[in-house]
């Protein structure tokens, strides 16, 4: 229980010095949201969420689960066979948010939590408390057991723990685990894949905590083993696991929509690991097919309800939207990834986007309720017939609880998005009111961003020799100026000077409301507009249209957009109005109880 | 062995005298097609689909299930839960195309086969060869068992044994299964329903052809229990078995699409026989619902693959449509019941819409490959990742294969259709080369329906008594004339008269295309429109059209559509050339290979 030493680096994945990278992250305490929205969601996800996604694991019986593996209780595992990995992303959103905010009875809720795991771990490290008492022994049937997507989560909270809070109970856990992994699996030994990738990113990422080789290597192989008929020698469509194409030849992404990002986001840490050019090259490929073809304008991923699964191109309907929210959230990590190996903005250009909408949209104002579905568009007369519906509203809670804690997580390790570093400079990827120390200075950003535009890069401190400050300038803003000078969009705006406390740099994003199309061969959107003010996509939601049937409703293609504030409204918000009707930002969308919504209107 | 008499009543269904009814189906042999589209397609069932689809419930070991339960084999049963079922549509088909056309090699297969049938079956009546073997006893799980559902097919192949050959052997298994589910189940019994109907037309067809008043009573019981539970308390969501709300109450259809369509038609044939007027109204609303918001212009039911099911109303994607050919065959059920007890046109011209369309796609040219999905649109870079994906192009029979007997009994009793009577007057509802008897005249039509619109009927005998004749004017059928006198579309156009053999009716039904527009609300079709020309809709295919990405493709609002008569193409077809674009009829689409296809084309 003694803390090791906090080595604190960066939350969300951090390469070793010798990885393949442009950006460095930088240390998870290094980054401080500090106010406005982010800052909301995220002490809403202190107060309330973590605490009652912990009171739901009770509830759910998931931690009795673990409380009858180690011989606490007796009786029979409950909820679906990957109970556990909800444990593991609700430990892994208390490290992080120890590391924001140290509070000593979260620490002490959560490694009491994770002495539990260490008891009901077997002698060789084995660990799952669902599968052996189900199925009456281990990996019998890996593509759907969830035993390896299980021991990714414990890997990545453990990773979390020690980074966070220095002590690395839980790692201990998860070296056991890896070690045990790597004995039995691997060329010559188990040659099996889990049907649900994630722990390719965990073992990458608990070789980089520990320096062990061979975590790397099983990460690489369980990379390259997709795509040679294991799942379907199982009996197994291979399509749904992405297992149709091996991954350094698959062209874009398909079947199971987070399994494919988890599995993609993996790759990026195995490639980058590795010095495997030609992977990260295949896998930027298939970010853009992604991106271009297979992505709503929310950031949404996945068309599907049958299988979870993305489509076929430029299939993307908006009422059976699925868009999961974990999906949005292995985009974010995938697209994190990509901007650390290249320094390309357009991949922070998709965190923005996705976090704001795709992700954000799956949570409450209150930080208790979540949707598993993302739609665009619910129908006046849309009938609910699945938790997972959009029409219900969001829920407190799902039989299959994957997004919740996935939230949490995310919420808890933020700020790690917000900046990097690389040689003599800084880059600013997210805008919030936030202070950053990075590359020898100590920054703090004002803004109001995303309602206002203004971001104001105050120095604090200053190094002693010059700095270069890269702002992201996203691929909408053009028209942009830092400190009145016009600048690219889609790029990052470098401010390069030797810089003194007190400096000031002044970026300018227009946010002048947008009417967007969507590709033709998008049969949904054809012949629609979408309503989109900076980084927001804007809703039409019932309840702020009462006197129009939305499902009847469409606008002018020239129409005027008006933009009115509203502090009092849902925390405070820009509201549009276009051809006499109001729109909210999408990701605030159902929290004044269900109601119908489009995010697309037709041209009249 | 020995035939009884043969009653010779209709093929489809056959109200009692005392059902309430406006019309009287005429006897399975009283009608006969004799040439163009459907008799091409009548006798390839009888030359390859028939004959093939023996073989492949040998290969699929439907019949070897049969064998193990009777003692013959020994083993496990294969195949999906209602494996049995497949067996008896394939009797039900054999036994009307016997009617058709006696052949006693496969009178004596379908005797054979009733034997073995016979022997399966227990001593107190029950029969089911794979649940009890798999599941350790009988009606343990009746929601996802289909022991119902598969009593109730093989109650349908019974009837039409007896009624088409004569011989009653499967009737006295069908009665006695029947008995043990009269003796076990309903008020006071087991109070549990199949969440797959089909027994409840059953039953009323076995009372119908035994006059025992308690099959009606349990039909009827089977369809006053749903919506209140059953379902429920089995740990099942309800609305995909159309147990969310009673049938009685339910103004429209939702959840699995062919469970709700036979549940319907069974409904139906409860209606008619026990005087319930009330019950046959709210079918009659249903309907209506279905066809004005759920049912794509081919006639095809159910847009969602998740569950098999009905979206929203206006919920009609083109690329993920699922439309069962199942779900068709089902709709169709459902419309020839409300025909009869209405007489109303426009189920006829469903009926017609259908099985030119969402029916016949299908099936291939060649009889023997099926769609189990019928898309109103595949990409040109569709992927495949399911044997039911229209991409793959039709297959020759699937695991879940349901569809394939299901079209062989179609076409098999397709005769059926065409005409009805009623008191001193008979209707013609369905136009082909064709004889009919009845009304006491034997009439022969003459056309090349549907390819042109002249329809001859010729009085080959003719009653002592003056008759009327009705003629169906498809709604679509503006400026049709009956002997040159224009006549209303969407209604029956009579001629009446003491008519003399030799005498003519001509009819003209004009065929000129249409270019339609789908509901606005239709999300994939808004601002397209579909080419249609008299009950048939086309579809743009690659093949005809190789020099367009058919995904990028559109056309003018007003554009001018060409037609050309193809004698050597796909039969012998009208093909039609609309802004360069060449279309073909939908149901012939895949007929040359995988290809992509459009039904809807955005207006430029």
């Amino acid at each position: 229980m003694t803390p090791t030493s906090l080595r604190s680096p960066a939350a969300p994945a951090a390469p070793t010095a010798s990885a393949r990278g442009t950006l460095r992250p930088i240390p998870i305490d290094a980054a401080a949201v500090t106010g406005g929205l982010w800052r909301d969601r995220i002490e809403r996800n202190t107060a309330a969420g973590i605490p009652s996604g912990r009171a739901q694991l009770v509830t759910a019986q998931n931690i009795r689960n673990f409380e009858i593996a180690a011989g606490d209780a007796e009786g029979e595992p409950a909820g679906p066979v990957f109970a556990d990995s909800d444990v593991y992303k609700w430990l892994e959103a208390a490290a992080w948010e120890y590391a924001r905010r140290p509070d000593e009875q979260l620490l002490r809720d959560q490694l009491d939590l994770t002495a539990l795991v260490a008891r009901a771990q077997a002698d060789d490290g084995y660990l799952n408390t669902v599968v052996p008492a189900r199925q009456g022994g281990r990996y019998g049937e890996l593509p759907w057991s969830h035993e390896h997507y299980c021991a990714g989560h414990l890997i990545q909270a453990a990773v979390a723990q020690v980074r966070a809070t220095g002590h690395d109970d839980l790692l201990q856990v998860a070296i056991r685990l890896a070690d045990h992994l790597v004995a039995t699996f691997g060329p010559g030994k188990t040659e099996d894949v889990d049907g649900h990738p994630v722990i390719e990113t965990a073992l990458v990422e608990l070789f980089r905590e520990t320096g062990t080789r061979a975590y790397l290597d099983l990460a690489r192989w369980f990379v390259d083993a997709r795509g040679h008929g294991i799942l379907e020698a199982h009996g197994h469509q291979p399509t749904y696991f992405s297992d149709r194409v091996p991954v350094r030849e698959a062209t874009t992404v398909e079947g199971h929509a987070v399994r494919a990002v988890y599995l993609a986001a993996g790759a990026v840490d195995v490639a980058v690991e590795t010095g495997d050019d030609a992977l990260l090259a295949q896998l930027e490929r298939q970010y853009d097919a992604m991106q271009r073809e297979k992505q709503y304008v929310t950031g949404g991923l996945g068309s599907r309800w049958e299988g979870e699964a993305f489509g076929d191109p430029y299939e993307l309907p908006n009422d059976r939207a699925y868009a999961e929210t974990c999906a949005a959230i292995g985009g974010i990590q995938w697209a994190w990834r990509l901007l650390l190996a290249t320094g390309k903005a357009r991949y922070a250009d998709q965190i923005e986007l996705m976090l704001l909408n795709g992700f954000l949209a799956g949570l409450s104002l209150a930080g208790t309720e979540y949707f598993y579905v993302n739609a665009l568009q619910v129908r006046h007369d849309a009938h609910a017939d699945d938790e997972r519906t959009p029409a219900n509203g969001r829920l407190g809670w799902f039989d299959c609880a994957c997004c919740p804690p996935n939230i949490m997580r995310l919420l808890a390790s933020l700020q790690g998005y917000v900046a990097t570093e690389a040689d003599g400079s800084v880059q600013i990827h997210q805008y919030a009111p936030s202070r950053i120390s990075a590359g020898g200075a100590r920054l703090k950003i004002e803004t109001d961003y995303p309602w206002d535009g203004a971001v104001r890069i105050v120095v604090e401190e200053a190094p002693g020799a010059p700095l270069a400050i890269d702002l992201r300038i996203p691929e909408w803003a053009e028209g942009a100026a830092v400190d009145g000078a016009p600048v690219a969009a889609g790029s990052y705006a470098r401010v390069e000077r030797a810089f003194a406390a007190g400096d000031e740099i002044l970026l300018t994003l227009p946010l002048s409301p947008r009417l967007v199309e969507a590709h033709p061969r998008v049969d949904a959107s054809r012949g629609c507009r979408a309503l989109v003010r900076g980084p927001l996509v804007y809703a039409f939601e019932g309840v702020d249209n009462p006197d129009v049937v939305l499902d009847d409703a469409s606008i002018g293609a020239a129409s005027e957009v008006a933009e009115h504030r509203e502090p009092g409204l849902l925390g405070g918000i820009t509201a549009l109005e276009v051809g006499g009707l109001r729109a909210i930002p999408y990701h605030l969308w159902a929290n004044r109880g269900p109601s119908d919504m489009r995010v697309w209107l037709p041209v009249a």
